[in-house]
């Protein structure tokens, strides 16, 4: 038995309530010993603060932070972290830009303590299964829907508007970090139509055109009005069947049927976090790294290659 | 002696008859034996194609390919080009997107053969001065001023304007590649405001703020309606000194005075492009690839965490 890990959260909003805390309270290898948020307050017995700077004046002994702020202030904080020679895991997206996330790769190596850029969507329970079923298989063409209602799941998000945030590709990027990881070849982006809120400086609806290596197609379609039923999917098809993968990752079905059985009971996404966590705790043992800016830089290309489109203004 | 490396110029337009061609013809280590444009005309005794697959058809023997194209195709006759078993040159930017030439990469190493993200600014007279007197010194500020007259120096380049065109960042990447070749720490965008023309796909002007990891501020000046004096500038503030590399590279002057005597006489920029083939020949000979996106990265940066402004219609 190795001691646990004695960890600090930072950025106490909505997905630190919803899943890391939850997570950290649940794991074994993991002991919470702070949190921090600018303008939070303290809940329960754990000791609080309202900056990084003020848990290390605390001489409170910490191992690990895990970043869960927006991602525009990531990059300071986790420097900071890295400094202190602390592990770090940063939340999805791992930054507001992608050199940011590459100096911290370079100030984690010098250090040698464990960067995790956690693609919390990876862990999702059918995942790996997809990733498995696609090994080997031809694709000839893909289909990656995430269309959600940004006033059901980002309430009060300002920083998602703001530049950094990524608008409705802070969601589509679930989608991108499971694609990255269980598509058979690389992908890149050979077109993209961006539209902009009048009043935003993000966009609320994207549609991507990418291509494999091969020459399949690849179509991204985001959207963060959607009303009805929400739509988190990812579609395969190969020279061998077909593949779906639905409901973020939580259900897969290919064209022979239902591929096995995986039992989401009482997990529905909560069940991605104790997986991240197990993988940060296998990391920090290990005394590695693990740093994948592959999503981020498909962002980055529907950006860099968008047509951008001006929308009617968007109000919560 | 080694033979020659039997090259063809693929993209016939400005920067291959001002740069390439000369080059090669001047050079003793490649041997023109085509040249491709889609376009374009035969000059002179050298085969012509009008595509690479024609190219390849004509069973004429081939080394290597340099591809001048716009950046928004080459990545197609680039995977062509690997997947013949040539070696590949890719004028700067060597793609639209960076996830393209991380896929090229893959494609390079699995046919063991070179890739070469050309970047032909840090080929520029005074650039490994500029790097050997700013190696160990602690930079406190820079600004990278790149302003020219779009009109003096892209005259009918549609392609600029296009999505994946870059706009002003098209020159603007030339003072990036310096820079992130000269300066002691990595940089890393925090904000960006790009100036879109109302008729078009690609910023015409970019105020970008940067930082290196000790929080040195980087400013980024790009404008492309520069009149009168035109400027490619890199002002570096250290704590032991400034330095001031013009002319995109091809002056240097230090705090202590002018440092050395950098010879351009008749060279002018032309001289970039000589040093840039004989490494491309080194990394042939060498059997390695020098692949390099964090130029792109930056301006994909500046892409991600822009503000956008429209700015008026902008016509030739």
């Amino acid at each position: 038995m190795t001691a646990p890990i004695r960890i600090a959260v930072i950025g106490l909003g909505k997905i630190a309530h919803d899943q890391h805390l939850p997570a950290i309270a649940r794991s074994h290898q993991f002991d919470l010993v702070a949190t921090v948020d600018r303008a939070g307050v303290s809940e329960g017995p754990t000791p609080f603060f309202p900056s990084i700077e003020a848990l290390i004046a605390s001489g409170i002994a910490v191992d690990a932070v895990a970043i869960c702020t927006p991602p525009q202030v990531r990059h300071d904080i986790a420097q900071t972290a890295l400094e202190q020679g602390w592990h770090v895991l940063l939340e999805k997206p791992p930054g507001a830009t992608i050199a940011e996330v590459v100096a911290l790769r370079e100030a984690a190596q010098e250090r040698k303590v464990t960067l995790f850029t956690a693609w919390h969507s990876r862990f999702a329970p059918a995942v790996e299964a997809a990733g498995a079923w696609l090994k080997g298989r031809e694709m000839t063409r893909a289909k990656i829907t995430w269309r959600e209602d940004v006033r059901i799941w980002h309430p009060g998000q300002d920083w998602i508007w703001a530049p950094g945030g990524f608008g409705v590709f802070d969601p589509g990027i679930n989608g991108l970090s499971i694609a990255t990881s269980i598509l058979p070849s690389p992908m890149f982006v050979v077109s993209s139509q961006l539209s902009f809120p009048a009043n935003l400086c993000a966009p609320i609806a994207a549609q991507v055109s990418c291509r494999d290596r091969s020459g399949a197609p690849i179509e991204l379609d985001f959207d963060f009005l959607q009303e009805g039923p929400q739509h988190w999917d990812i579609e395969v098809e190969t020279t061998s069947g077909t593949l779906v993968l639905s409901k973020g990752g939580a259900e897969l079905s290919v064209s022979e049927g239902a591929l096995g059985e995986h039992d989401t009971r009482g997990e529905d996404l909560v069940g991605e976090y104790p997986g991240l966590y197990r993988r940060f705790a296998a990391l920090v043992r290990a005394g590695v790294s693990e740093v994948d800016v592959s999503p981020m830089r498909l962002v980055a290309d529907a950006f860099l290659r968008a047509r951008i489109v001006q929308v009617e203004e968007f109000h919560e």
